[in-house]
């Protein structure tokens, strides 16, 4: 999908992200979003999704897909490594 | 489901909520394990997730399904409300 739409899920004010999310939807027109996070955004992505879904755009749009991986990352010149989690949640219309 | 055996994540070290996924699985010989988390402990699951399927019971064991969801919960007598997220992910034996 070439033109998927991805926010990522970061430190900004929450409703900054609930607001991107709604406004594909609506005056944008999408037909899907991908909401993506990773390490201790994941809780907040999961928040945005159900705050768009059963709030903003209830009976409108609801989550199509949901994935979860993570990847070892590299953290010091010593060699030390740490696996960060990520999540995807695609919101489709309905 | 009636003997769908569930872990929840919560504030315990982390690595008590890994192993007692992994003994599910190995000691129990558990087709599947559900592992449910609340609130800010949903990256937490993920992460409990991650590390058994990639680390401790790669090739064995990968996730089957996961669900997010959402309830609207009274923090006060006043009426206030609250949404607090909720994920399920289903771990099961390749």
């Amino acid at each position: 999908m070439a033109d998927q739409i991805v926010i990522y899920i970061g430190n900004k004010p929450f409703m900054n992200y609930v607001t991107a999310v709604v406004m594909q939807f609506t005056s944008q027109d999408a037909k899907e979003v991908l909401i993506k996070a990773r390490g201790r955004f994941i809780a907040r992505a999961v928040d945005v999704a159900e705050v768009v879904r059963k709030k903003f755009l209830s009976d409108q749009v609801d989550i199509s897909k949901i994935k979860i991986d993570s990847e070892e990352r590299q953290v010091d010149q010593g060699g030390k490594k740490r696996r960060v989690s990520t999540i995807e949640i695609l919101l489709a219309k309905k």
